[in-house]
């Protein structure tokens, strides 16, 4: 936990009262004593500093901040997510690590090679995968929430939904192993906005790429490997990220 | 599993008995027949076909099959890992995804800011360790096991080995959060093989990073975001792949 995150309606006045997990990692992990400085930030709002006014540092923890916040409020990362739904476990792990690379938008929707028993996980509902976000913005010291929008069927999903979202990205793409083309050939100029999909194990079907080819996506490659959707997804962003960032 | 991996020495005549979870995953996922074909590999040896003889579809499960191999064995990949020791369950991951991605060796060394009890993790035996590099390569259709190599001790790794193998490279790269320069900066011409030294949670200690500029490192970020150490790897693998290969 590299920065410590409170909702908005946390905060009384210009403090806050930390009394669960956020205060026994100051506590147990930082060790902070009172008036000590940590680093703070709103959900999806600006960054600050928190000093601590007050503690328990016995059972039941409680940390008493008094915090004082920046103006500014990040902006929505370039990269958008679009995933056939992956095994739970998986998920789990892409929601954190796509939380800490930065991601603003994570499509999920369904493909052929989707087992539809991954549709009957509770890791689907807010409740349950938003920790996992939080998780990855604590790691990364960020403060903004990806959205994610789970829709479960394929073509209601690309024909109802995704026109009407296309015109936010500058590049549509699908990873596709076997795609002869590489990431430099399909990105020719500077990406504002890049929506990535990437399909399910055992990777889409031809249907879906042709789907997906008429709304605009150009597919590409890694190479010969077959990555996990997890491993794919990290080193899709990082390779995404270092393209972009040559253009500047 | 995406290839099936078998020692040299399993192979007698043209034919390989399979009794192990190799097995199980031929007839159970792949649910094989006899005179299927499936895609086989010699460890650090080359790739080629299997097709099933005889089997037994029940337990204790069996498949032998009638091998027959290519010539070429893969290259070595030319990007290489300098490890601070990561905690176990994290290392374990870098493991299978390293290899899965493609990494020639990596070495585990000390730094200030790795636990001291990180170094009895059993995942440190080689019998430990090799399954998890084994699962990355059958997940990435590849033969070639990463080379592992651990020095406890920082001081002398970086000065009687390094100076030894730092010649190999043509770029040593520390991944250093806080470093003002970029990948691009650092990479002005085509990487023939690239050394990549990724810190412990918390970073290099500014001794260590002089260390390695003593020997020719160069350091650069990737940003701002504080990564955990398997999402960092992934990450900048993905960077430099992309780094390198656009300047073919």
């Amino acid at each position: 936990m590299n920065i410590i995150l409170i909702e908005k309606q946390e905060i009384q006045g210009s403090r806050v009262l930390l009394t669960d997990r956020r205060a026994k990692h100051l506590i147990k992990v930082l060790q902070v004593q009172a008036g000590d400085s940590v680093r703070i930030g709103i959900i999806d709002g600006p960054k600050g500093r928190g000093r601590v006014a007050a503690l328990c540092s016995r059972y039941p923890f409680q940390v008493e901040l008094e915090v004082e916040f920046g103006e500014e409020t990040a902006g929505k990362p370039p990269i958008d997510l679009l995933l056939a739904l992956p095994r739970p476990i998986m998920l789990r792990r892409i929601f954190s690590q796509a939380a800490a690379l930065g991601v603003g938008t994570i499509f999920i929707t369904h493909a052929q090679r989707v087992e539809k028993s991954f549709w009957s996980a509770t890791l689907l509902n807010e409740e349950e995968y938003r920790p996992h976000l939080l998780q990855g913005l604590e790691q990364a010291v960020d403060t903004r929430v990806p959205e994610v929008l789970v829709y479960k069927r394929f073509k209601p999903f690309v024909e109802d939904v995704l026109p009407g979202r296309i015109k936010e990205y500058s590049h549509l793409l699908i990873a596709h192993p076997g795609s002869p083309a590489t990431l430099k050939s399909v990105i020719t100029e500077r990406p504002e906005r890049i929506l990535l999909a990437v399909g399910p194990e055992g990777g889409w079907i031809e249907y879906e790429i042709d789907r997906f080819a008429e709304y605009g996506f150009n597919s590409f490659s890694m190479g010969e490997r077959i990555l996990k959707v997890d491993t794919a997804v990290v080193a899709l962003h990082g390779r995404l990220s270092e393209c972009r960032e040559n253009f500047t």
